[in-house]
């Protein structure tokens, strides 16, 4: 099973991710991460969904997001022409013997200390899907206590905008 | 109205999200951003929805979404006690003259250059919801072309992760 986004440029109607994601689940597709957030437009939104399955199912999938009245677009975000980004806030087990050896960590990987208390502290790291699980393995070790990420967002590269829309 | 911002930890089943997004637009309760994301235990997975509204909403919500059996913990984030954060991704118009300019301004956000092309380039801004609503504030005079965000996601500061629950 291979992950897909999809990108879906909504107006903002009170029940739109209601009926989203309620597409989603009635059919069993499995959502790996969902976010929400403005434009540069107020009333309208972009749900960014990655969601794991074929071709064939992305496909059905995208025909019936795209006949909701709230929905002005839906695109497939390819990693190719994309760019891919998340954020995730861990809070890492710490001691004062240790904490030194954790911030160097968290430099290697250009992230940044939120919040440092006496037994734990809390780094913030951007990028890719991968880094940012290439990120949780490496302070696995050190022990986290919590972890939150807030799910994919997307844009495309360069100025390529309207380019490979799935939908015509 | 002011804004809350809610943390809800809940089960991996196909259609919670539904459910839960289900709750606040019945009642007609305007969800600002949502975002949902994996936990340090893939079987869990964590919603972040800020709403606006009153307290007193704000307490039957939760009472209300406390109720549905996937939910494990709802409760309320405080400024105070709480690191707030959202990713967005800005395309801004650009041309050569201008493009030193732009990245200058970039630097002074702690912004991130993540794509150039001829006409535009791509900023990565993370913070809480006053520093990027600061930082598109500060690139507008260049034109915004696309704008996407992760909505907000939050942890607890420090080690108090267990109090204040709004549910015992």
């Amino acid at each position: 099973m291979k992950s897909y986004v999809l990108s879906i440029l909504v107006k903002n109607h009170s029940g739109v991710l209601r009926r989203v994601s309620g597409l989603f689940s009635r059919r069993g597709y499995n959502i790996e991460s969902l976010s929400v957030g403005e434009t540069e437009d107020a009333s309208i939104s972009r749900i960014t969904v990655v969601v794991s399955g074929d071709d064939y199912i992305v496909e059905q999938i995208t025909k019936q997001v795209s006949k909701l009245v709230e929905v002005i677009n839906i695109e497939r975000l390819k990693n190719s022409e994309s760019v891919f980004r998340e954020l995730a806030l861990i809070r890492i087990k710490t001691t004062n013997e240790m904490r030194s050896e954790i911030i160097e960590m968290i430099n290697i990987f250009r992230a940044r200390v939120v919040d440092v208390s006496e037994n734990s502290l809390i780094a913030e790291v951007t990028g890719d899907n991968s880094k940012v699980e290439a990120f949780i393995k490496a302070v696995e070790t050190y022990g986290i206590l919590e972890l939150v990420r807030t799910g994919l967002t997307a844009i495309k590269r360069g100025s390529a905008i309207d380019a490979e829309k799935i939908l015509d």
